[in-house]
């Protein structure tokens, strides 16, 4: 742990509590964002938000508000896609090769029932409980609940 | 009011608008752990929020995210005792013998047409406005909007 | 552009993602709270949030929580001009005479298909991606995702 740099970083600590895919791209742009503004990002997943990192999971969310605009979850992935917007899958990857961290929620694993054999432990840095969590957050200069 | 130690308190202010049962539990954690971390913790309740202060409102709301994996209410609610897990109403009780403050918002009554004797005012700390919030938000350490 | 003033005053920095009409009314009490208090303010709408700055739209939303204790949006619109509760109208005129700041999303704009000609460019001071955010955010006293 390149502890003494990160000490230097300014962070940004956000909890994705939401498994909604619009959240979910949200999270990643942000945390994506800050990462190339030379911040140090995590991302710690509860709740419905935990949800997304079973296997298969993370492009399972729907929208949180449907049907607004006839602009349904297919139609919103195929103006992504043409407009290049990347994946939920390539974000998550380069949030990672950024040096973003991914923590899972302990409290939620236990009140779900989620193991760690149902998650993609490949992309999970940390089970972590939530005096981690506030311990990040109080030294960050952004703290987002999504 | 121990105007002195509390400015030496790092500070962490949320406003609770939403109502779903599973967001007052994670605003409860993270106000629990904050207090468990030698900080101050302020929840501001609006809105939908504000709906769960009322006479046994607490554990009334729904599931920002129904029938997801099958998980609805009442079987969150069995595996979280299953978990010990406490309940809204424990932890809320913790949060407030931890020294953490509830705060309703004064707008939102009057929008709504809740009265003092409509809400638990035992849980109730303070009956504010924006411009309260705005003063603790700015030097709080944490910020989330639930 | 007044940099000298601007850095000096504590910022408030809200990502509005939602677009129903009691987050969006949230969002305008919050900015102009802090605008109120010597704060500087700026919203960044993004998503659902970025469709109420269409034409027409910023009293669109619905709410994000309906029939709750039988307040329908009509209702609660009916209790909030009998308590002279101002409109979504006269709060985003408000603050933006204040001096904050209302900035769009250009990486919605390019997924939902948004051309400035569909949107109020009267109301609008930036176009900006994320990068913005993110360098505003990291200044910022408050920062909160609606």
């Amino acid at each position: 742990m390149d502890n003494k740099n990160k000490e230097m970083k300014e962070k940004a600590t956000l909890i994705v509590h939401s498994g909604d895919m619009d959240k979910i791209y949200s999270a990643l742009i942000i945390g994506n964002g800050a990462l190339s503004m030379g911040m140090e990002a995590t991302l710690f997943f509860t709740f419905w938000g935990l949800e997304r990192l079973k296997k298969s999971g993370l492009n399972k969310g729907g929208l949180s508000k449907m049907n607004m605009m006839g602009l349904g979850k297919a139609m919103i992935q195929s103006k992504m896609t043409k407009q290049h917007v990347a994946t939920l899958e390539r974000m998550m990857s380069d949030f990672r090769q950024l040096g973003g961290r991914v923590l899972a929620c302990e409290m939620t694993m236990s009140i779900m029932g989620v193991t760690k054999k149902d998650l993609r432990t490949e992309l999970i840095d940390d089970y972590v409980g939530v005096g981690f969590y506030i311990s990040e957050a109080r030294e960050s200069k952004i703290t987002l609940f999504i």
